[in-house]
């Protein structure tokens, strides 16, 4: 890529050092590693999470995971699924427990890809990402920790840090420097510490879990169900794993018993028997342990996630929380996504700097409400419902389950648990009326893309080959922003196509501003990268595959883009009496269609109409005006 | 297995000798490995298949291959997949060539899982297989060949067969005893050639065509299609591969022509120029070629295909044909899977020897449509079209387009190119009026199923995990029939389903009949054989799934296939207003159900009533015992 700096491969000098290989470090260190940044990554343990810790990846992690082509090498490892989470409570009369209700885990409502979370132990899905980062040339660095690390950007404005690094037996030592320095070591992170930056800690109330992996014989029906049990002798939470595996979450003590201690620990005998008694009147027996812990439910939030937008930090370092939600590695991963991208558009060149401040606002809001859900949620789980919430929950309708305060919380978060409740605020990315892009083009009426939210799933027929594809995976984690021409039929569409393909040539639009140096040697294989590294464009027309004539209906700017058209052929029962049914879920005019700007990560920027003359590029160059380097298009005049 | 032989590892005794590592080995192989055979396998290469050769995989092949857990080893690979074929024709007035149709590959109308055809490099194919096998402690002797074999049933009654085996460069022999023989070495087959069974051929028209696979540069748009094209100046055939490849297929000679030369031949150079001619007005340029091979379209079928069932041939040693529709290979698994099964059932001790006697006849036949329907296709497309019906085929519309003859046969055989249209005949597997078995309950009015046909697809929902599964997957191909019990409504067919059960306990129904003697060693965990090793039952209901309960709607013996219990609740858009979607689409009562018994390879051998007292047991008693070793239930009285 000639924006980025050339490799110094016999040099200390590093685009980042990333300490911590677990989830968080894993995927920021893939995604720098595919676009070409050149990488220290270091981890104090000598190998892979061997077993337990987090399993649980939510339905949207499972999409990122699929763009980014890592989903298959999952999937192979047979990941037990949860569709659906199973209620049990004490009976209204008499002992023992009862199922009083079920709820799918990733209702219809969302209309996910995969309504369901995908359990793997942590080690394997570590390994994927491993596996691909030496794909590129990258190798974690073990056992190796950081000793010490400072910014000064006047004594080397290029790689204004410096960090020091050892060998975790002392037997080594290494001084580097790099642009910039993350900190993904988890709850104890030294590098949150040396920046003394506090821990904010959300709700006093404090809960002592042990959970166990293990394979059981039981006759307790719902073992490959993920289940929330009370009982009068305790809560158990059961998640099913891989390989006939089942994971336990067993209360052993809470701050609202009389001799509460926050270091109150239990043997695995101890916590077995306990699980026996909660079950009662099922059985369970052990066959094997595979992995037992024990620990505090802890809950905190980090004050700042960067001081000075050169060192960082993500995943556990910033937010913990219980673990029964499945949450923490799914933030983890999008804490890092977020993180990848924009010092991608940075260091690429096409962005300002001032793009990182928007790590910490985006990425904390969203602990913030983790935080907030999973303090309700522990709290529901960890209370033992009375008797009266336990008769309405016990009735089979979806209503009277309602009244259910606990399944009520449950199922207002499923979209949050998804990972499709992301919301990310206005900001120069997020398109809000605030936003100094004013283009009256700008989210025309109808739409259903809530800018940043992620984008509406669709599928869609690939003109070239007539393949059937789901759209919103068809441009992979490049680390280009993804342009959707929506492009109506051809017929009414025309000239507004031509006028924006000739104002995306312009030199001073967004696009043309921003093309590669190396033009004439992209193979003509190239349909993702052809003219820009920072763009991908797709065309999708309302129209019959067979109808759809590349040269004829594209212009040889969006043409040059062949195996990224589409026709909006396929019924959806979402909306099943449109007839191009992925501008109908988009909300846009099913003949005019528009233009949606979708950011690397998935989300959406900001939605255009699709008119004849300038109006939609000047529309899109004034939202990526606010944080492109270069001024672009009318914009330019105005400022 | 306690029904098999003790593995000789240092005798040159073997279950079976398999010559010729191709599909139909491979497949052979695979199977029996897994079920525990022991087997001598030989190939005369030294190595896989390096490039070229078959590579379409038809959508029954690849349900065939997810049922083995191979699918996604070979979509790993990311295969071409071809949804749409085009047509290209002589425009009426002008030159060059224009687009006269397209058509889906695999419709709507065969409701297949995966509708397209895959495409994928044999060697890569083969290569899943040869893995799959070193699993099961089966590695390909290479490279071997087979010099002689003769059986002798007197003299070896266990090990009537005795094969003479040779390293290809001479430098070692070995003599082997097997209970079976193999020929799998393709067209020219040596076993074939020793029995001195005779090749029929089938069509006296000939033709010599060109193959070439690599990477172009062109501005034809469809060549990430699969197209035929016809011109002034020959044919082409167009297949997309993976890693932006593409095969085409250029006539060099036909018998038409005034000088045909079944010998005639052609250089790289040769039929690149043809093409670029061909395929006028657009252009076409390689950028590297793969592999290049010329060959004469023979066609003929083998007149036996076992003498003493002892000795079988499949695959190529069989059938030869036109590659061009993509059959070879997905004809050879099926050959191969349907003799794998009817070995285990023969040597597994549940079906007399007489079994054996139905693999030719079913496979012959298919292997007759095959190049009856590769005759046709041939044929036209070889010719080229009149003006008139390619005027005709130019119509947009689907019934114009079937005026074209070409198109007309193309569309007839989609169902018989998806493998979905292979149909075996009545014998004693697949019932019919015919059939030995005359329970009235056989067949109830209004099934939708066919004997002889694969299983209809469907989508229910597994109780233990609330996990949404196609249903014709969920039992693997594990050697065993599967008996599909569609149980209605439980508060219907709650005496009905006890009544099944406690005949099925009966020691003498095909089911008691056929138990494990090692029932006390099986482990909780096994869901599919636990109490015989050639039927595993699954359980399907007509209710929700979260008001099933396992213990209660199902008696214990079908409760212990536990993982296999269903509930038939999900919307199916072939049968919109059913509330049991899978028995609607069966043809069963979706109060009353039916039971469905489907042979290992997955074709349906007879569907009774469920019905309170021993009826149904009865009526699948009778249709056993037409093949098993013991005469069963009622069955044995009569006779």
């Amino acid at each position: 890529m000639e924006t980025q700096p050339a490799k110094k491969l016999d040099s200390p000098y590093y685009d980042i050092v990333i300490v911590g290989a677990g989830p968080v470090g894993l995927m920021l260190s893939t995604c720098l590693a595919r676009w070409g940044y050149r990488i220290k990554h270091i981890d104090n343990r000598s190998e892979p999470t061997p077993t337990g810790r987090a399993d649980g990846i939510q339905p949207r992690s499972l999409d990122l995971l699929r763009n980014m082509g890592l989903k298959s090498a999952i999937m192979a490892h047979k990941p037990a699924r949860v569709y659906e989470v199973a209620f049990w409570d004490p009976p209204k009369n008499g002992n023992g427990i009862v199922r009083t209700g079920t709820w799918a885990s990733c209702p219809s409502f969302i209309d996910a890809r995969y309504p369901f979370t995908t359990l793997l132990h942590q080690g394997l899905i570590e390994r994927v990402f491993i596996s691909d980062l030496e794909k590129n040339n990258t190798k974690i660095q073990r056992p190796w920790t950081i000793t010490g690390f400072k910014t000064d950007e006047k004594e080397n404005p290029e790689y204004p840090v410096e960090v020091n690094l050892k060998h975790v037996d002392g037997t080594a030592e290494e001084t580097v420097r790099a642009k910039y320095l993350f900190g993904g070591e988890g709850a104890r992170s030294f590098v949150r510490e040396q920046l003394k930056i506090g821990i904010t800690h959300k709700d006093p109330i404090a809960h002592v879990w042990g959970v166990m992996d293990g394979v059981v014989k039981t006759d307790f029906p719902d073992i490959k169900m993920k289940c929330t049990i009370h009982s009068e002798h305790g809560s158990i939470m059961v998640i099913p794993r891989e390989d006939n595996m089942v994971r336990l979450y067993i209360q052993i003590a809470s701050s609202t018993d009389p001799d509460f201690n926050p270091r109150k620990t239990a043997t695995t005998e101890e916590v077995q028997e306990s699980a026996k008694r909660i079950l009662q009147p099922y059985s369970i027996e052990w066959e094997r342990v595979e992995w037992y812990s024990v620990y505090p439910i802890g809950q905190g939030i980090s004050d700042k996630y960067t001081l000075d937008h050169r060192v960082f930090l993500g995943g556990d370092a910033c937010h913990t929380h219980s673990p029964k939600a499945g949450q923490g590695m799914n933030t983890a991963f999008l804490d890092a996504l977020n993180l990848a991208w924009k010092i991608h558009a940075v260091e690429g060149g096409l962005a300002d700097r001032a793009l990182l401040t928007t790590y910490e606002p985006e990425r904390k809001s969203v602990a913030e409400s983790l935080l907030d859900f999973d303090n309700r949620y522990a709290k529901l789980f960890s209370t033992k419902p009375s008797a009266d919430t336990v008769e309405a929950a016990s009735g089979q309708s979806k209503d009277q389950a309602d009244d259910n305060d606990f399944i009520r919380t449950f199922k207002e978060s499923c979209e949050f648990t998804s990972g499709y409740g992301v919301a990310y605020g206005p900001n120069s990315l997020n398109w809000s009326p605030e936003h100094s892009a004013k283009s009256p083009l700008i989210h025309p009426k109808g739409t259903k893309l809530r800018t940043g939210r992620i984008m509406i799933n669709a599928n869609v027929t690939r003109v070239v080959d007539a393949n059937v594809v789901h759209l919103e995976q068809e441009i992979p984690l490049n680390g280009s922003f993804r342009i959707y021409v929506f492009a109506g039929k051809p017929s009414v569409t025309g000239q507004a196509l031509k006028d924006f393909a000739k104002n995306l040539s312009d030199k001073r639009s967004f696009y043309g501003a921003y093309q590669r140096s190396d033009l004439s040697a992209v193979s003509h294989h190239d349909h993702l990268n052809p003219h820009s590294l920072f763009f991908t464009i797709a065309t999708i027309f309302s129209a019959k595959r067979s109808s759809v004539e590349i040269s004829r209906d594209l212009p040889e700017l969006l043409a040059r883009y062949r195996d990224l058209v589409y026709a909006d052929d396929k019924w959806d029962r979402q909306v099943p009496n449109a007839t191009a049914a992925a501008h109908a879920k988009m909300g846009l005019d099913e003949e005019k269609g528009g233009v949606v700007v979708v950011r690397p990560d998935g989300y959406v920027g900001v939605v255009a109409s699709l008119v004849e003359g300038s109006g939609t590029v000047d529309a899109l160059n004034e939202y990526f005006s606010s944080f492109t380097t270069k001024k672009l298009g009318e914009a330019r005049s105005q400022l």
